[in-house]
């Protein structure tokens, strides 16, 4: 879901920045669509990256794409010095933010992936457990809206092995072509007619992306005050 | 979910009959309904209802309504002798189907449902964890497929409280006026502005009515074979 939800809600994705997602996961995904041309992946930790491919070669075969560039080191660093403009997507596939991934839920590291990505480039961030965090997503909501100018969206879903059993994505849009992240503009149904190597997907299809926007009341109600744009699910 | 998946899928239900809840919240959420003029309850436990009055006050409230009438009893014995076409929607809120519980799945069970509504009535009836009962799906589907003869869905929800972290619900509406599951016909939000006492709804609302239908691709193809009708949401 966090590779697909913004691949799918842009046409003709290039240029994409993993941050963390070290076990190689994310990058299977994001190797699905044929468009892409050059994946950054920036982890902090050799070892994440070095474990996965030792005992989880079902995730860390998304190394061995050639269009896959490694950089082991700070991703707040790594963005500070990114050209501006240079990315379609940005996804953040980081541990939970405390401690050392406290930054990565802080405005200045949102105005620097808003910086890297081009006109109507998109991110997508893991975003909690709308049953445990919703103070930490209205947090987030917050400082994005404040940041990104285009639409400011959440998303989520089940995940068993998570707490509570759900996960949260924060769907955002940069300033300029308008991005309707609830309907798929650039589908999987149809990417996956186009793609050689085929894998078939267990959990996604676009019903599940679309319905991943829908939210229950109490977390609309929480949200609501803080979330804008034309195109965004939430309300004003 | 359990009540307003089905309630909110057929215009002005009247007669409701509620399988197990004997905790009172499922007859919270059919009390809703202005359109309900008698709701029978079959309980075969009559302590789990006086342990929810004493300690659950906020789910036992459903009994406070007038229109609800509880039966101390086994739900089978109680519809061998439900008049034939009494109810609108029966609603099976029922333990795992385990041990005393079994029957409730068993194909009996469901062509006494079925006689016990009328036309284009419908059941919801509590249907396990997607990501671990599949097999079990596929079974009660199986069986629902052959009894009901209107249209057969699947629907979940994320509870956290559930092993794994969701819970299913399988729809299914007899021969007669068809029902479209997905798109509710009585929506809950026309509802709540008719009502004298409003209770604020936490989790359901049309939005999430019709995404708890979206199926990943791993239920979908487990359950292809053996779903059908016009109106469903599962493929042939």
């Amino acid at each position: 879901m966090i590779a697909l939800l913004p691949l799918c809600s842009i046409p003709s994705p290039k240029t994409v920045l993993v941050v963390g997602g070290g076990d190689g996961g994310v990058l299977r995904e994001v190797s699905r669509h044929p468009s892409v041309e050059h994946i950054d992946i920036c982890e902090i930790d050799k070892m994440v990256v070095d474990v996965s491919k030792k005992f989880f070669p079902q995730l860390a075969v998304g190394f061995q794409d050639p269009r896959v560039h490694l950089h082991i080191g700070d991703a707040t660093e790594f963005l500070r010095h990114a050209p501006k403009g240079k990315y379609d997507a940005v996804i953040v596939d980081s541990s939970d933010p405390v401690g050392p991934a406290q930054e990565l839920v802080e405005k200045p590291f949102f105005e620097t992936i808003a910086r890297a990505l081009r006109p109507g480039g998109v991110l997508c961030n893991m975003a909690e457990s709308m049953w445990l965090h919703t103070h930490l997503i209205q947090d987030m909501i917050s400082v994005c809206r404040e940041t990104f100018k285009g639409s400011v969206n959440y998303a989520w879903a089940s995940v068993p092995t998570y707490p509570s059993g759900v996960i949260g994505f924060l769907l955002c849009s940069t300033e300029g072509p308008p991005v309707d992240f609830k309907n798929p503009v650039n589908s999987i149904e149809k990417l996956e007619g186009a793609l050689k190597h085929k894998r078939e997907l267990r959990f996604y299809n676009s019903e599940m992306h679309s319905a991943a926007f829908a939210l229950p009341p109490f977390l609309r109600r929480e949200v609501s005050a803080l979330c804008h744009s034309s195109t965004s699910t939430l309300p004003r």
